[in-house]
């Protein structure tokens, strides 16, 4: 597909179309955009659920033989097929060895997630050593906070979006609370302007620039996970460090999905999980990453023996030796039976790029944004999920869709457009 | 067994002796308590590891296709059985069904570990609501202490063991240190007398009287995970009480292992793992607990989403609706991969009570020490593992094994100080 780099979404599916001699809305288009898709061998390294396992699904309508159309890897990602093979290999492993296994075979259970660290590092942007796998996100956004949110009676405030994901929302207002500030004080919300959806980067700026000398932490999620909107990551750090904030991002949704510069960037530090573009599974082990720049200077709040030096650990002395960085923010042993749907999927990230899986994203996601504005001038009144679609309903009349380079084809967006029209249409009558 | 209610262990060992004829040192004592113990068939429900399978076993020495000695269970629990069954399951859904498994199935992922919640209370001696399966143990002990040491110039002190646990070690420290407070002046540890090993009850409750004016919380382990005491936490709760203190216990070697009564003893929080005795895996789901007493008045300092009443919690809203008690402590959607083997090894507690468990582990721990007092008049001098048993070995000299009720037998034992004898021979020659 690089013949088609620098054009737009647009221009790419008319040059295609016309090439073909066919509309630019045949689904010619889009099996030609799929035979030259470099990266559509990926998607035969995940499970794709079929329309007849989803509920409900109407099979009067639809083929329930055929794959559904998975447009909610935002929420969850597919299964990596090799996830199985690996968590038997560790059941295999626990009922042959048990407690042996801390130490033994491919995945010692004792350092596990270490091994995986520096895929994980490569994927956000990050050096291994900057990169810690452990708990749950809002766990990892409070273990950060703890150390990068020193409220003063001058510098106490943390700006983030109005419309933060609730336990981002709930992690910042509890951290100004047990610090004894005022969330009504100290928690800075930013809102779109009036009539607008997005929040406009220039608007983000001022407001640093303007409350910076009392804004503690920029606390700002690197894809909204409602509206989608990809903030300008870069920019905000960079304003954020010339008014003397720490800057953090919750990249729950950018991660695995966009490229992520944490290191270049100087971004202080950040979190996410796995679980939306990484495939790791529901609740799957959770990433943090600080930056090398504070591996000395910032301390983790609360220790636990997993942030001591792995050499010594096992000692069992009662004598702290912190690991330097995010490292030292480890609390607990991790979960194996976690470790291995993680890995099975950032193997598959490993066979090829963040910016050539962008690069696919931009074209998918433009080429469903091309659809939908060809057949839909305004947006559909009343939507409601087409069968065979696995996609996300929000109130009170979103539908949400999002396609994944990894596993998604430029064929599933033009059948969800397909289904969709049906489904209006048979609504409508 | 229970014709013997009532006796010591030796006194058991030497009435079955003397009506079989036998000496009690005799294997024919270890069949004879394993035929009679109701509790036998409950190993047929986890996977006895192989000695062959076992690192490093010397298979001239051992007859490999036997089960192992497995001693090791206040490490890392069995595998029980039904955990696989129970994850493949999960994994299908994974596989068919893609994030609609949060809403669907036997385990709605956005709810499964609640349901696990009534049988994790049974065991610990609490009410259902008193207990929230969350994270890993360190990290509820700290959220545990936010919330529950709030020191103040008179009333700032931690009470705990000398020789916690390393992880305890570190967090109390850490806490101490997180509230401006010097663990120099406010960690006050306890140590056995010299010349001791354990601690005396009448020495904590005096250590309690004297200092509890200034401790704000003591912050004891239910069993000590060295020395394996059980410590009266009854009278160490009662005692923190009196003189106004908050009693917390790190329950990572008791849960499972003995009977706790958190709630009836008015223990005010408490926390444990479960990939020991309660045999979830590696890294296994935590548990921790606060007394319905505290419902109201205990705030946790530390919110997320999971903490919102799950009623309404997906509207949204940003508006938190704190669910009362232990259940507003959650912070992050929890992994149904742990959930899995967890749910597989409370089924089988289900089978049985903790009252059971702990008479036969009485008469198996005691039957072991009754062995081992007859053979070994002091230590043995250099201890080294015998080969086919899994058990711990500590610096400098330590082999520790703990026989565990669900799992092991009277044989087990009775091999075990075979094998034992046999090493210790071949190594003086
Ligand atoms: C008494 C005690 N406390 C704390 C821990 C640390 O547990 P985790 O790594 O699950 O936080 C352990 C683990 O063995 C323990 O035995
Ligand atoms: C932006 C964002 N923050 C926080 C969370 C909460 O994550 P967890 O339950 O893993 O802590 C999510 C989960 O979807 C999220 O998307």
């Amino acid at each position: 597909m690089d013949s088609f780099d620098g054009l737009t979404p647009r221009e790419t599916v008319e040059r295609v179309s016309s090439s073909l001699g066919c509309s630019p809305t045949s689904a010619q288009v889009a099996s030609f955009l799929d035979k030259h898709d470099k990266l559509r061998h990926l998607r035969e390294k995940f499970l794709v659920p079929k329309i007849a396992d989803l509920p409900p699904s109407d099979l009067s309508l639809v083929d329930g033989t055929k794959d559904c159309i998975y447009l909610v890897g935002n929420s969850l990602g597919l299964q990596p097929k090799m996830a199985r093979k690996y968590l038997d290999e560790e059941l295999d492993k626990w009922a042959k060895m048990g407690v042996h296994g801390h130490t033994e075979g491919f995945r010692p259970w004792a350092w596990a997630e270490n091994t995986l660290e520096d895929l994980m590092a490569h994927t956000v942007g990050a050096k291994p050593e900057e990169v810690a796998l452990m708990n749950g996100l809002t766990v990892n956004l409070h273990l950060l906070l703890l150390s990068f949110y020193k409220p003063t009676a001058a510098r106490h405030k943390i700006l983030l979006e109005d419309k933060a994901f609730p336990s981002d929302h709930y992690a910042v207002e509890s951290q100004i609370r047990l610090r004894g500030f005022d969330p009504e004080q100290s928690m800075l919300l930013l809102s779109p302007r009036p009539g607008e959806e997005t929040l406009r980067t220039e608007d983000i700026l001022e407001a640093i620039a303007k409350e910076g000398d009392s804004i503690a932490v920029v606390m700002f999620s690197g894809v909204q996970y409602y509206t989608g909107q990809l903030f300008n990551m870069a920019a905000i750090t960079e304003a954020g460090h010339r008014n003397g904030c720490y800057v953090g991002f919750d990249c729950a949704h950018a991660a695995g999905n966009v490229e992520l510069k944490l290191h270049d960037w100087g971004v202080d530090f950040a979190c996410w999980c796995s679980y939306k573009y990484l495939n790791s599974g529901a609740g799957g082990i959770a990433g943090a990453f600080v930056h090398e720049k504070h591996k000395f200077s910032i301390q983790p709040g609360l220790l636990g023996w997993w942030g001591h030096d792995l050499k010594t650990r096992f000692q069992m002395k009662n004598e702290m030796e912190l690991q330097p960085g995010v490292s030292g923010f480890r609390l607990s042993n991790q979960p194996i039976l976690l470790v291995c749907p993680l890995q099975a999927s950032l193997e598959v990230f490993n066979m090829t790029t963040m910016q050539e899986l962008r690069k696919k994203s931009y074209l998918l996601t433009g080429y469903l944004e091309f659809l939908i504005q060809h057949y839909y001038t305004k947006d559909p009144a009343e939507p409601h999920k087409p069968p065979g679609v696995a996609c996300d309903m929000r109130e009170p009349s979103v539908l949400r869709v999002a396609p994944v380079p990894l596993y998604n084809s430029f064929s599933d967006v033009h059948r969800f457009i397909e289904t969709l029209g049906s489904a209006l249409a048979a609504s409508s009558q």
